[in-house]
């Protein structure tokens, strides 16, 4: 085990009703700036409930937070709390917002040029707005962690940061208020989780026994749980283990004193940008590519994860790696989300354009060794085909 | 998955070399009361290099908290803080330092008699000291929870409490100052994380995939890395996933919305109070015993326990859970720590006394459905005289 800190303060507040709890959490006279997106909140009735909670407070709104948010539609919100003086932020809905209002929480405060905070990183933010969130999307993890990930319209850029400065103070993560959404959603924020783990997890050399056994405990839940999520939509228990799952998958513990790979999610980056593929498509293209690329320096853990995960012991070692990438090809496909580019209607002209994005933004070197190349990159597409 | 509300705000500094950077964790200007045992990080170097870390504050000191630490020793502490007006306290050793360092936190600024922590719990607490821990003894878990043992030597009363108000600021875990631990410590140590891990995980209703896979995660590491403790004490690999499985073990996570038992170490407490077993010790007595009495309405979950902690897959039902409660008993026996009455002198008085003792504090109805009384508790005894 690598040494490492861990320090994460976000309140959890879990289970159906806990909305109400709210009103004990936002701190008594803070004018508060109620963040959301497209407005799915206000047809399942988290809206009502979060305004109800918030009655004590003087509340303002500020909706139409896209997915993969803008930083040209977050720079609205950011005059805005300016302007009025707002005292705390209160995100309800997904990841997106979630994210989007750790850049708002970071650029009120910011003096200079808020692009800083995308262009150079987190550690020019010195301080951030307090902020809570109610989360009605299982899959990002945002709600329990210190990272944000905004894309710049104008130019496509992608770029996230992360601060200490922006865990929310608390998330409310009612599972009940996921029972609604759509098998899209559900499907995509399970793949996210999933691969979330895997990019922590698939990882090498590592000597630690407690994050890889808490990796394959989210990664089994998520196989087991996932599927029942869309065939047993009602079943609140389900949806219950999945949020936990995906909330767990991504708040720093895992990922403790291991190396932390990240280049499917680099990739998939780019084919949102080129594409505008969902953020969880793009991993469930890229990941079991990536996972064949690199079997033979994953090869331990590669089989590890196929006994712990899959059951797989029979067989030889490569019949068992390729058996574990097919079933995890096949679970994301389970899921609802193709795994392929066809799957999109992309062919291999997305390959160079995806490889060219990445050269251009200097990405070429990537995962937790730095070996996965322009190369490694289009030989893991090509597989994905 | 039962509503919950998570919120642990310890900082840990993790690795062999973090001592040193204790510097930044101590605010600045803090007048630093140092608490310890009974000196053996004079020996072990860590007393010098906590010295050095602290070389720019007014530290004074505190040893001499005992294992169980008492009441009244503790009492001294706090006069001493208050006398000095000290700022932060730093406890430097295992769970007792730890659990006393809260106490005296929490006393410090405790208008009332400072009793009352203790017999009337921690929602007297409003405020305490802010305080850190340098561990060197894995076990408790105190180092990243809320929570507190103390013994009135006078009374032998040994009573709890928990507050929001004591959770240490940061806990530094350097494995490296573990590997000179006796045998007796190292053994007690991982018994002691073994059963708090039980008494969250061996419990029912619970529909909790997650928990119950990082709860089992936690326990094959300690079978796995627990006897190479002893067996290789120079490896400081086991000994970092040791520590790690340790304080995971109690710092809330596994916990959360499930059902809690803890029976085994209230039953545990009265052994030591009448005879000054150490503290695991009681638990590898007690705990096969309670597997056993609560065989039928546990059974489910002790089948899950032997197929996956132990790979018990042959053979019916009964026969698996025998095996398993046997290989619990065996694994204690391993990690040196004997896990019958009779392996410490003891004989049926002991069961007598004990149960006598359980009654005279009214805990005659414990678990987490309040069903193991005296019988249950003298017949569990019984089956580990």
């Amino acid at each position: 085990m690598q040494n490492f800190e861990f320090h994460n303060p976000t309140r959890i507040l879990f289970g159906q009703g806990q909305i109400a709890a709210l009103a004990k959490q936002v701190p008594a006279g803070a004018k508060v700036l109620m963040l959301y997106g497209g407005g799915s909140i206000k047809s399942n009735g988290v809206y009502d409930e979060v305004k109800a909670a918030l009655s004590g407070h003087a509340v303002l709104e500020f909706g139409g937070i896209e997915p993969n948010p803008h930083f040209e539609t977050l720079m609205q919100a950011v005059e805005l709390a300016r302007r009025e003086q707002v005292g705390f932020l209160l995100a309800v809905g997904g990841g997106s917002v979630i994210d989007g209002a750790k850049f708002i929480a970071a650029a009120a405060l910011y003096e200079g040029d808020a692009w800083d905070i995308l262009s150079k990183g987190g550690k020019v933010i010195q301080a951030a707005l307090p902020f809570g969130s109610v989360l009605t999307l299982p899959a990002t993890g945002s709600e329990m962690n210190s990272a944000s990930v905004i894309t710049r319209h104008a130019t496509q850029e992608k770029r996230g940061f992360m601060s200490r400065h922006v865990y929310p103070v608390f998330s409310v993560l009612d599972p009940a208020k996921t029972l609604t959404l759509p098998a899209r959603q559900v499907g995509n924020g399970v793949v996210d989780a999933f691969v979330h783990v895997m990019e922590q997890y698939l990882t090498y050399p590592a000597q630690a026994p407690v994050q890889d056994r808490y990796a394959e405990g989210l990664l089994l839940t998520l196989i087991e749980e996932g599927p029942k999520a869309l065939s047993q939509p009602d079943d609140l228990a389900v949806r219950a283990n999945v949020m936990w799952s995906a909330t767990m998958a991504l708040n720093g513990l895992i990922g403790v004193g291991v190396p932390q790979d990240w280049s499917t999610h680099m990739i998939g980056h780019e084919l949102t940008a080129l594409y505008g593929l969902d953020h969880a498509q793009t991993l469930a293209i890229v990941l079991p590519g990536i996972m064949q690329v690199q079997r033979e320096a994953k090869r331990a853990k590669l089989l590890q994860y196929a006994e712990r995960v899959w059951g797989l012991r029979d067989g030889n070692d490569d019949s068992r790696i390729d058996a574990a990438i097919d079933a995890t090809r096949r679970f994301f496909e389970q899921m609802g989300v193709p795994s392929r580019l066809s799957g999109y209607g992309l062919d291999a002209s997305a390959i160079d354009a995806v490889v060219t994005a990445l050269e251009a933004a200097g990405s070429v070197h990537l995962g937790e060794h730095h070996d996965i190349d322009s190369a490694a990159t289009r030989a893991a597409l090509t597989l994905s085909l």
